[in-house]
């Protein structure tokens, strides 16, 4: 169990080994959220971080530098088991950060969701190799011997990662993810506040023995001159606020790649159908009450204003009204039956309150709870004043006058707590011009069960935005809501939101890389990529279905003899098959078809043919044939014509967790005259070794099938 | 025939009007490069910059908005063709700037052959609409009620684009195609030096009648607090000094999207395998010699540093001697049989002259060339010294010492013209260290015949690089060259390089956009984005194979009745087809793979089968089954089990210049369990009405077939 003590400083993991400075002088006292007793003290007085930095870049790029996409993806999710085991530690330090036990859900459920997502999604899309291949193959030579394409490859420095103290698992975890599976070594400043529970789970990550050396460091505190040691190839990912956002980017030397997800003034749009009483109204209330209260409002993503047709104001706050009496309980996360905590600090709660005051002042009306220091419910169970915790009831303001004549302040003033405004609106274009005016959001939500609303906020306001949910019946209990970012889908967003982007899917990963154009013979770029390019030298030394992936090689390659087509071979499969095309079987409307000389073959019976052209039928190394893309007809067959088939070993891609792998393979349909009749990938499965695999579930065959991450 | 006067001042063209000064006084002159005469006057004193933008922003926002992406790509061929007809007036401007017919060659014809590339691509790589779709729907509920996917709207604002005098056509064309494509309106300032030859294609492009209305702008002359007038959803693409690039980006607000591409210390390396009197060493010394003189060395993409193993220095300078004397006539480009022209004006002559003695002051000897004014070819065939031009030789410089040893300059001081550094490498390695010693490259090239040395190079530099290009033997002749930037390729370079990205086809478009993830439920992301989703609803009212596009929408479907699967039936397909793999004959060889539960049907068997099931067999609409995308087998069918397809119209493409488009429909096959047996794409051509067109090319239906840009 991982515990803190009110005099011991909060360690860093650097170099492979945990640091605390020497001294406490000058170290930063970090309170409970509830009863300000001191958690733990935060200091880096002396710490070297040009040492971590030159860890980073030597030790963390060589062990990462070994590993393939899929083994640091089969990482990622030993990490998360890991963590999984331990979350009740997380959990119990979080509280003493206000966090309760929903709140929890997101930070650490949600932090270990992104690593099982990222380790999933990168044995899935990435090649197990070191090169991501981005866009096909251009051909910059008529004769095909001068090819094109793009790379990526990792960035040779370090990722720091600067986070915010909302967020001390998910917000570390969602950067680290995409970093580690890219190659790039991370090193980890978490916020002060929150510094001890991002310091439990790096202690996790350390305690497996699993962590590549030097692939993750931690500074528990300040980073003094972290600047004045990046250059090109090293990054920094922030989150927090856009002045320490712009006052960094400023500081970063060219070629340090910055990206920032800032705090933005995210919208909620109800729709002008979705009037009490529809189901798009409830949803809009209960997203609405979720995102006032869950993490006590101290979300970047949420809903700062809502924005909803002028005869909804007093409905939806009827509502929340109702609601928030029924559900929200306030007080310290350890007491039973809590469900809203405090902020992290007393001055995050001044600095609400600050920002109130300041909405009150631009002509804010607080329709909904109080300024003044509610009783709640302490640590034991009573109800009572909490004088030392930074506690704050769910506030919500409104504004009189017509949209466009709101204050700036509505747009502008962000109060980082259990706060939102209801901005009421006309006609759908002036939701739009609201939406906007907030200079660039993470997310804006729209409830509305009507499409044509739907289309006009997406094309109005969409480029204003990094996310955008649309809530109605059919997804309201499924949504994973307004203020959830998902790993399959980028966050972040433009101008006040940082203009930065983080997840999505590999997205992330590519973040962390260079892309480079290559150019060369299809011969060099086989050789650089390990993907095999048309032109490539190919080899026939024998039946390539008969060597196991520790035989076979990419430009291994089996050409069929011809085969020749028939009138007779045309009908047979088209009253086998039932595809009774016109094109197939008449031989004046064929001709009369644009694109066809007279009756040809059917394009199904070409590729199947090539199969049994190409297939080696005995039992062997290949087991199945689970795909086929890009297939494109290029030339018809007419009767009389014969085909042959080329299919040359293009990709392989050996799995780390089983005793197979996948093969792509290049597909080529020639006719009697060289023409090309058809290209295609073939994607089958191959044994490692020539021993057949034990019998597994078929399901697993699926290999590219949806899959909603953890 | 596009003429300049020395007393008139350039024109720009502002909201829809050519605009000149009321004044010349305080205008610039600018001076025939090789005679030092004035060519023109260049001022915008008095210009409404504000007025231009808000023009681009409304006016231009909705001309380029009420086109989709295929009805911008064909303007861009209009405007691709209207200046190939007119090119010979840019080639006889670009003489006074320098350009002789060769540099005229990259820059005019290579700037049009950016619009042809765009143009093509845009209607093959887009949808005919205003969405980009970027990436596969995420399924975010097990439910399938629930989606997310991503897609580009494009950004709102105005494309500020500021180029470098050394391509007023290419450089201005390269960035103007993205934008307009995007549907982002420009406003093109073009470098004042060569502003005359950027004026003369943007007034032929007016000149067609088809510019929309506010789609492009053009000043000619300063733009005195521009970034005043820039905010969220703006762009600027800047080309040109790393300084002015770093000080630009610090006046662009928030929000602002800035990119640079500048001129960078790109490297040549010459493999230890490249000896003289391989095709690799001929192949090296040519493309250098390109380099140097091409442009005269003006070029961001030059080679200013050759990385030769030390051995090859000497022979490698003495066959640049041997071939500058043989080929290089420096003189007016009037005048015939010159092949290298003047630098653009005498101050970038005496800039360059500056740089190299920059680099002698390091330690650098002039192993080629001079310092010294040289005499020329003067316009009217004499030789003679030239005051008034800005001539300069090609120079060459060697250092002597340890690569490790070498001085910075070497890697950090530009001579922007005729003028490459000699460096010497002992290992592979060190040549990497050198090439990464650039701080950040747009393009190095390699020339070599050993894969091993291309491997090592791609590894340790491609993340210094935007682009790598591989000579050898087999592409040597094809190579389009380490100096030109192709459009199909990006274009960029990290670090030094300004860390931007052009080009790279439709990756350039979507710099433009902005990336949105959008979640929603399946009806209402259809909706969205106009391709079906699956779980949203559907319409079967007659078969959709008898609709033409007119009537075609998406959603419209066919749902098959069951057919069962016999053994017969796959002894027959496997006998016809010759595909007689033992999972579809070996009852017992089948059952021991580890995927099937016995002898199962071919998968070609399946997908034949149900193009039977879902065809209507009459002449109609539909003309052709183009290809097939993403088909994976999920669940074998076993002899006895019974299958249906489920046929839905996804996505809609008319084309703009035939009567027919493209329809990608989504089909799924299942078993009588319901079980998903496969997915898939199938893609049709389908006519635009129920006439059958005209017979056409067949070659035509290659939709996406390769296609090298002009």
């Amino acid at each position: 169990m991982i515990e803190r003590t009110a005099t011991g400083i909060l360690p860093s993991y650097l170099r492979g080994a945990w640091w605390t400075p020497a001294s406490a002088t000058g170290a930063t006292q970090v309170r409970d959220a509830s009863t300000g007793d001191v958690v733990t003290l935060v200091s880096t007085d002396g710490i070297d971080l040009a040492g971590a930095i030159a860890h980073a870049r030597t030790v963390g790029q060589a062990s990462l530098g070994a590993l393939t996409f899929h083994q640091r993806a089969l990482l990622l999710k030993e990490f998360a088991i890991a963590l999984t085991a331990r979350k009740a530690e997380l959990y119990e330090l979080s509280k003493r950060a206000g966090a309760t036990t929903r709140d929890s859900l997101s930070d650490v459920d949600g932090g270990i969701g992104v690593l099982f997502t990222y380790s999933s999604k990168g044995r899935r899309e990435l090649p197990n190799a070191q090169v991501y291949l981005d866009g096909p193959v251009e051909p910059l030579s008529k004769d095909g011997s001068f090819l094109g394409r793009h790379v990526y490859t990792r960035l040779p420095g370090v990722a720091v990662q600067i986070n915010a103290f909302n967020f001390p698992t998910w917000g570390a975890l969602e950067k680290f993810a995409p970093a580690f599976l890219a190659g790039v070594p991370t090193i980890v400043k978490p916020a002060t506040p929150t510094a001890y529970v991002a310091e439990a789970w790096v202690r996790i990550l350390v305690e497996t023995g699993q962590l590549p050396a030097g692939s993750l460091q931690l500074v528990s505190g300040a980073v003094p001159g972290l600047f004045d040691h990046l250059g090109l190839g090293d990054l920094v990912g922030f989150t927090g606020s856009a002045s320490t956002a712009s006052r960094l980017r400023e500081q970063a030397a060219p070629g340090v790649r910055f990206t920032s997800e800032t705090d933005s003034i995210n919208a909620s749009v109800l729709g002008p159908d979705a009037v009490p009483g529809t189901p798009e109204f409830d949803a809009y209330v209960r997203q609405l009450m979720v995102e006032l209260t869950t993490k006590a409002g101290q979300k970047c993503t949420a809903i700062r204003r809502a924005i909803v047709p002028a005869g909804a104001v007093e409905p939806l706050v009827s509502a929340l009204r109702d609601r928030i009496a029924e559900r929200v309980v306030v007080g310290d996360p350890h007491a039973e039956g809590v469900t809203m905590g405090p902020l992290v600090s007393l001055a995050q709660r001044d600095e609400v309150l600050r920002a109130v005051g300041a909405l009150e002042a631009a002509g804010g009306r607080i329709l909904l709870g109080t300024t003044d220091a509610p009783d709640v419910t302490l640590a034991d169970g009573s109800m009572g004043p909490a004088p030392e915790g930074a506690f704050v009831t769910p506030i919500v303001i409104g504004f009189d006058g017509a949209a466009d004549a709101l204050p700036e302040a509505v747009h502008d003033v962000e109060a980082f707590g259990p706060v939102a405004s209801v901005l009421a609106y006309r006609t759908v274009d002036e939701a739009a011009d609201l939406v906007g005016r907030g200079g660039g959001s993470l997310v804006t939500s729209v409830a509305t069960a009507d499409p044509a609303v739907a289309a006009t906020l997406l094309a109005r306001t969409a480029s204003y935005n990094g996310r955008m949910l649309f809530l109605d019946r059919d997804d309201a209990r499924t949504s994973t809501g307004h203020g959830s970012p998902v790993p399959h889908l980028v966050h972040g967003g433009p101008g006040r939101a940082g203009g930065g982007e983080e997840l999505g899917g590999i997205r992330a990963v590519l973040h962390h890389m260079q892309r480079t154009a290559v150019q060369g013979s299809p011969a060099m770029l086989t050789a650089l990529t390990g993907v095999w390019h048309q032109g490539a030298a190919s080899r026939s030394d024998r039946h390539p279905f008969r060597k196991s992936l520790a035989e076979l090689a990419i430009g291994d390659q089996i050409a069929s003899p011809l085969r020749r087509v028939t009138l007779d071979d045309i009908e047979t499969f088209a009253n086998f098959t039932g595809d009774l095309f016109y094109a197939h079987m008449d031989e004046e409307a064929a001709a009369a078809n644009p694109f066809f000389p007279g009756r040809v073959a059917h394009g199904y019976l070409l590729v199947s043919w090539a199969a049994g052209l190409f297939v080696d039928p005995e039992p062997g190394p290949v087991l199945a044939n689970y795909g086929l893309e890009n297939l494109r007809f290029m030339t018809p067959v007419s009767p009389g014509d014969e085909i042959r088939v080329v299919l040359t070993a293009k990709q392989i891609t050996p799995r780390e967790t089983d005793e197979y792998g996948e093969v792509r393979w290049d597909a080529v349909i020639l006719n009697q005259r060289e023409e090309i009749v058809a290209i295609y990938d073939v994607l089958t499965l191959v044994a490692k070794t020539l021993e057949q695999p034990d019998a597994v579930a078929a399901a697993s065959v699926t290999v590219e099938s949806a899959e909603v991450g953890a």
